[in-house]
């Protein structure tokens, strides 16, 4: 217990006032939400010198804490990274709004007009790791889609989170929004995240944005329901009747083109009639680009330089400069192996044949299929949705790049003239 | 640990097998599945003596241990009550596939083109209480879906439920699907359900139906998602400006055309404009039909028959001739004390202003609003969806009546002609 209560008491405390913050949302048209985020991104960049010293104690503890650069990197705002958040910000009031967008509408036979509607989904938790653009592009679209927000950033991002969620708060005070529709969850005891998570009945929804330890735990101990994002074991499969040049190129740049992403393929499954041409090429243009192949046997026959496959690499995200690598006897093996390792997130396959590229689709599990595409293309900003809060790898309410409209719920709305049963 | 090994490993051995059963069923087409269903109703028909018969013994048991008589006749199965299980189970296989259903759809600018399709959802475990009715129509509506079901109903109906599961395996294997996407799990250990509702990773989906205690359970003990169902305390409001002949129609319908059902109005609000008038009427017509009235002293003023509200009475869900009645200042008042004290199913206003309609629907918090029609209305075949497997009362994935799309998830295909990054 502190001055202020226990940490429970606050975070459910916080949670009521958003809930009270929510109704009034639910009730504001787009041209007030709209007039918000522009307030928001007019602030940002106002307030610029604020939100980057804040950072900047941020970073210097990170450096003394020893945190990798890789990491410090994400951390660190400069003043083109505020201009960004706040680009995206003002993006986002360009949107169309969500919320009363009619999903489904009838007349029934005894008259009634059903019609379900597209409403806020009220107070949503967002549990997230260090970077702080994630703090405002969270606050945007929640505020568009009518809810209310509650940000649990970590502890090492603190200081920047709490300059930006003041700076955004004054802009929703300057417009006559209630400030209470964005609010920060302190980091400073670890157990906040864990209440936020479980005030069931008071928070609608849990989104976790980080590595795979972090969903896992919100995953298994949250009783609020969570919408599991971003792991990504990704593959690229090149089937028997693939362009091989074309293969080379969706490979290289699924593995390459950025490998921190949760995008980036993983593993390469090649089909056994294209082995002998593909796996030299393949082989030599991966190792040239500095990535280490994790591979099976028919891989290892042809450079010394293969690591062999060991149980773990199957289910590996390495997020770096790795591959794991096989070679598979039909379409229908790929198939299995992809339902058995893959995270469900995309998988490619790369071929010429209309069938194969139906079984593929159909036959594995996952958000997205790439049919000669690179899975880099995962991804809400490339599928045209304007603005994005993680991608889905579960198959409830939301599975793939989530937008506006996967922040909302419906209601059926049924208009009648005094029917009854 | 029994012969077969521990209850936690048949569940998961029956869960690992329903797996392998939906990756066939995913890519069945509708014809296949349409012969399956018809099968289905065709075999419950051949085989009502032994269905009968095994329906017999659950009910003599239960006769035995004193089970009250709405719970015996919620259990009992009849010549026609069988065949009218049969006949939904032909009315699904009526119905169009969900699966391959395009949500939307796009070309975007470097020339992909995105299609959102539904695909099912894969393993789908239902908990569920006595009524020997949902085996079989939960299994019609999943394997229409394209998922694989496990069913575990409860030890009251072990009979019924053995009997009729065997019947619809058997007509899956004269089909031809696997028999594994309909599969039971045994209720007579306790522990199967918690094992089917920990399964993560081998169970998709996991849909409880039955009473509140059912439903608690197994949100707060599940990890793999849920989907809540069914508690309804709903809310008939009288708005100032109502029609209080329609009013008084819809109120008597909404609380006593059938009072054990979810969609049964328990709540009853009042403006105070129209007190006086409607009151009067609205008592002797619940009265006379032996409706008990637990009213705020508004109501009691007016007859010695009104039991004083408890703080307990605003949050029940009677099931029975019982309701709660408030007196309310404004519609905003209304929509507050609904905000705070519904479940989240059904609330009707009456009203004849088009602005007070509005704002019940954008204020209020619950999976179907009614506007001058009765609660009662909030239901799957009332609202033209041809089969429901219960009605969502959460906000996620599914909310209201659940039909068949919403047994179904999606994934982004996405096709191109060699596109990277």
């Amino acid at each position: 217990m502190n001055e202020h209560g226990s940490t429970k008491e606050q975070v459910h405390a916080a949670a009521r006032r958003a809930r009270i913050a929510a109704a009034t949302l639910a009730l504001t048209p787009r041209a007030g939400k709209d007039a918000a985020l522009i307030a928001l991104a007019d602030a940002l960049l106002t307030h610029t010198d604020e939100i980057l010293s804040a950072n900047a104690l941020d970073v210097a503890a990170a450096r003394e804490a020893g945190i990798g650069e890789n990491i410090i990197d994400r951390l660190s705002l400069d003043a083109g990274r505020v201009a960004a958040i706040a680009e995206g910000t003002r993006d986002v009031a360009a949107l169309p709004d969500p919320v009363g967008e009619v999903v489904r509408g009838s007349t029934l036979p005894n008259g009634l007009q059903l019609r379900q509607i597209r409403v806020p989904m009220g107070v949503i938790g967002m549990i997230y790791e260090a970077r702080p653009n994630v703090t405002a592009d969270a606050a945007a679209i929640c505020l568009k889609a009518g809810s209310a927000v509650l940000l649990r950033g970590s502890s090492s991002a603190a200081k920047s989170n709490e300059a930006i969620i003041d700076v955004l708060r004054g802009a929703l005070e300057s417009v006559g929004l209630p400030v209470d529709a964005i609010q920060r969850i302190a980091a400073d005891d670890r157990s906040s995240a864990q209440h936020l998570m479980q005030a069931r009945g008071l928070v609608d929804l849990v989104i976790p944005r980080g590595g795979a330890g972090l969903i896992r735990t919100v995953v298994e101990e949250s009783t609020v329901p969570v919408i599991e994002t971003g792991v990504g074991n990704c593959h690229v499969y090149v089937d028997a009747e693939a362009d091989l040049d074309m293969a080379l190129d969706i490979t290289i740049n699924s593995k390459t083109h950025r490998t921190s992403v949760c995008n980036a393929a993983e593993s390469l499954l090649v089909h056994k009639a294209v082995a002998d041409t593909f796996l030299p090429r393949v082989i030599a243009a991966l190792q040239e680009r500095g990535v280490t192949i994790h591979g099976d046997a028919a891989f290892q026959a042809l450079s010394p330089d293969i690591v062999p496959l060991t149980v773990e690499d199957d289910d590996a995200e390495y997020l770096g400069l790795d591959i794991s690598a096989h070679v598979v006897d039909s379409i229908d093996k790929a198939i299995d192996h992809i339902r058995e390792h893959s995270s469900g997130h995309t998988e490619a396959i790369v071929t010429g044949s209309l069938a194969a590229s139906q079984r593929f689709a159909m036959g594995v599990d996952s958000a997205a299929v790439m049919i000669n595409a690179s899975t880099r293309f995962t991804d809400g900003s490339e599928f045209g949705f304007g603005a994005e809060i993680g991608i889905s790898t579960q198959k409830l309410h939301a599975r793939g790049p989530m937008g506006l409209p996967e922040m909302t719920t419906t209601t059926y709305v049924v208009t009648g003239s005094g029917q009854i049963r």
